[in-house]
């Protein structure tokens, strides 16, 4: 293993800032790297080792496989690296097109942090959005900076108050880490009470999402692993602190995932969790190594 | 007007720390204080006086109502006072007994801080207490001080999380600032999230409230001045903060009300409604007067 991805993966492994597009990049990235200096088995372990730096990110691992699924079709690393990061790097496009054709542009919520939502929000410039802090790491107040830089109005909440705010939303548009095959959407721990409460309120949830994120059935999406250190909540010693940092929110509380290729509704990411299966396949099984 | 009663309804009206049934005490102390002192429609002004310190909380209003409805039945300002701060204090093993009709006592999750639960797990003694840190002056953390000291096992959470552990919770019990005519219940900001999550979980969601927190329909319960300072959220200065302390949580997400007076469902908190509504008057009115 060469050492240039070895401590990418370290990297990409201990990263709690970046999103999964983020990671997802920096991962190939990394592989573009070595790819001029290495193929067939050795570029193929590199882009195994990417794809499980992170078990809870599909992205990561569907846009190793699709590194080496273009390897495969033409034989050419860099250039399927290449193409891989293009087709992550074009999907802003996409995504906001789609978005143009649901999403208002009034008054949004979103929650913590998603460069997915930044990149939309500086197209469609939303008249206002409202978001929490995320604890513990407070991602929230990352993101409205950011948003205060692109010149639109913040309002920053509790998370307590997000039963409160959400109806002085027109939309709730949030990121995504991992869109599971059958549709429910693995994001930052506290989505799904913000899911629950638009739900309530009558507000539509969107994800504006790369299918990329769709995960492949047979990928790695364990939750426990994925806890932070029980400090960063609360340092008594006296009592339990729990401090799990993702969720699943059911495809159910999901009005609609907003996509390069389109509006989708959440039943219907079975057909891209079907190519990444393939693809998976392919980068992982022992009968094409 | 006597200072003592100025300077209680100060107290009470800037405190953030005492929950309804505390402040009603409070109030009612401060009356039993100057009752020796005063009848008549001198009494009449402490009275009111200390009911609207804290327009939020019927529990005060009502109980201020309360001690007047005793002196105008017996004449009395001393022994009217001391029956009202009697009746409160007596209500614990009310609600006790009708906890111990519906609340298991395995794993229990609560919010926020209240005398009432404390009270009430003090004697049911449950299992284990799931709570978050109600941000942002973190009463959870208070709370879970007081349950450890009873010898109860707390798990400390961030609110993010309230609708993951909401899962492995036997029922939800919270207290409560106020129930409104219609068996609202209103009560810290967050606990609506945690209604929400706990419905679509399948987990009952009880408030251990005295029935004197029964809001009548005529006493003010106007939510906007009960705000925080936005500092308390987040000092910085380029974005706007909200800190919002109190919301209501729609009757249809309350399982019950576990009173003093029974196991109530949120639908038949009328009549204590009306019996607040004519104390109210009594108090108020100025034919009374």
């Amino acid at each position: 293993m060469k050492p240039e991805i070895r401590s990418a993966v370290r990297e990409i492994r201990s990263d709690r800032e970046r999103g999964a597009r983020q990671l997802a990049l920096a991962a190939l990235q990394a592989l573009r790297a070595v790819a001029p200096e290495c193929s067939g088995e050795e570029f193929r372990e590199c882009a195994r080792a990417l794809a499980l730096s992170r078990p809870m990110m599909a992205a990561t691992q569907n846009a190793a496989a699709a590194a080496w699924a273009g390897y495969l079709q033409t034989g050419d690393a860099v250039r399927a690296t290449e193409e891989a990061i293009e087709s992550i790097e074009s999907a802003a496009d996409g995504m906001a097109a789609s978005a143009r054709r649901v999403v208002p542009t009034g008054s949004l919520m979103t929650y913590s942090y998603s460069s997915s939502v930044i990149e939309l929000f500086g197209r469609i410039r939303p008249r206002r959005v409202i978001l929490s802090e995320a604890r513990p790491l407070r991602e929230g107040l990352r993101m409205a900076r950011e948003l205060v830089g692109l010149g639109i109005s913040v309002t920053l909440i509790t998370e307590a108050q997000l039963a409160l705010f959400v109806h002085e939303a027109d939309a709730v548009v949030v990121g995504a880490d991992t869109i599971l095959p059958e549709g429910d959407l693995v994001n930052k721990i506290g989505t799904r009470l913000l899911a629950l409460a638009a739900r309530d309120a009558g507000v539509p949830f969107y994800s504006v999402s790369e299918t990329l994120k769709v995960a492949a059935p047979s990928e790695p999406v364990p939750f426990a692993p994925e806890q932070g250190d029980p400090k960063e909540v609360c340092a008594e010693k006296w009592l339990e602190v729990r401090n799990v940092y993702f969720e699943a929110t059911p495809a159910r509380l999901v009005t609609a995932y907003v996509t390069e290729a389109g509006v989708l509704d959440p039943a219907s990411v079975g057909r891209f969790a079907d190519e990444a299966e393939r693809r998976w396949r392919a980068l992982m099984d022992a009968a094409e190594a």
